[in-house]
C-alpha cells in the first residue's frame, strides 16, 4: 500500500463497515462514503491513476457495477476507453463469458468480443479484491480477447481472503487493506 | 442537442443498434463501443460536464449500472461525489426507495439514506433516456432525500418513447437521438 506523503485523506474515514451483510459473518466494506466525498473520490483516483499510467494501460476494464464508479474517472484521467465486464443477459452483441466461483455461489460474467483489441494494455479496476474470483474471470475474459493484464487495482485489500494468490501474475495495487 | 463547432466526433458512429433485444420489437441502444473509445468517452464527457456546471451540480447521481459509466467522470472532472442508485440488496445501510414501471416490468431502486444531503444540488445522469421511468425514480429518490435536482442528461434520448414528459419539472440535456 503506497501513501503518499502529501496527503491529508486517511481514505479509512470514508470506508463504512456493516456486520453480517450480505450474509451472516461477512463484514461489508462500503465505498459509497469514499465516492459521495468528491475529495476523497478525486483523491483515490489519483492513485489508481498513477498506477495506471506507470503500466502502460491503453484501456481500463472493471466488472460490474462498482468497478464501473472506480474505474471510469481513471479511463477518463487518460482519454483511454473503459471496457465492462457485465452479467448474463446486459451485453447486446458477441460476447466471451467464464464462469466461476464467489463468496456466495457460481456465477458468469461476459464481455464483449470487440471490448478489447489483441495486444491492447489492460489495466483491471474494482472496489473490492476478496476472495479473486471476479478479478481472476475479468483477466480471463481480457486475455481470451488477446488482451494484455498490466495490473490490477483496488480501493481495498481483505487479506485475509488471500485473493492476491489467484492473480499472482499480474502487479497489484490496493489503497486501503482490512 | 448541442452540437459545438470545434468537434470532429460524431458520437452515433460510436452507438451500435441491436434489433430485438433484450426483447422482440426493441432495438437496443448499446454505448459500449464510445465507453470504449478514449476520444470519443472523453469528448461525451465534455459535454455533459459542462451541463453539469452549468447548473451548478454538487453531486452526480446515477443509476446502476451504465448510469455509473457516464456519471462518474462527470463528477471527476469537478471534483464532487457520485451516488449511486441501485436495485433491491445492493446497498448495505439504511436506503429509501421507490417503486416505478420500466419498459420490460415493475422494478424498485434504492439510494443510502445519506447520499443526497438537504439543499444539495444533484444531476441525474444515465446513458439512455427511454419511458423515463428510471430517472423520474432517481430524481424522487434524490427529492426524498431533500435533494434539488437541477437536471438530468443522458448520451441518448429515444424521442418516439416521450421519456421527458415524465421529468418535464427538470432541464434535460441529451448528446442524441434516435
Amino acid at each position: 500500500m503506497l501513501i503518499m506523503a502529501d496527503t491529508k485523506i486517511d481514505f479509512n474515514d470514508y470506508i463504512a463497515s456493516i456486520p453480517d451483510f450480505p450474509e451472516p459473518g461477512i463484514i461489508f466494506r462500503d465505498i459509497s462514503p469514499l465516492m459521495a466525498n468528491g475529495k476523497a473520490y478525486s483523491a483515490a483516483t489519483d492513485r489508481i491513476t498513477a498506477f495506471a499510467k506507470a503500466h502502460g494501460a491503453e484501456m481500463i476494464c472493471g466488472p460490474e457495477a462498482r468497478g464501473f464508479i472506480v474505474g471510469c474517472p481513471v479511463a477518463d484521467r487518460l482519454g483511454i476507453g473503459f471496457a465492462p465486464a457485465r452479467k448474463k443477459g446486459k451485453l447486446p452483441r458477441e460476447t466471451v463469458s467464464v464462469k466461476f466461483q464467489l463468496e456466495y455461489g457460481e456465477t458468469e460474467l461476459f464481455m464483449h468480443k470487440d471490448a478489447v483489441q489483441p495486444g491492447q494494455k489492460v489495466l483491471i479496476v474494482d472496489d473490492l479484491l476478496a476472495t479473486g474470483g471476479t478479478v481472476a474471470a475479468t483477466a480471463n475474459l481480457v486475455e481470451q480477447l488477446g488482451g494484455i493484464v498490466v495490473g490490477t487495482a483496488f480501493l481495498i485489500e481483505l487479506k485475509e481472503l488471500h485473493g492476491r494468490d489467484k492473480i499472482k501474475d499480474y502487479d497489484l495495487f490496493a489503497l486501503m487493506e482490512y
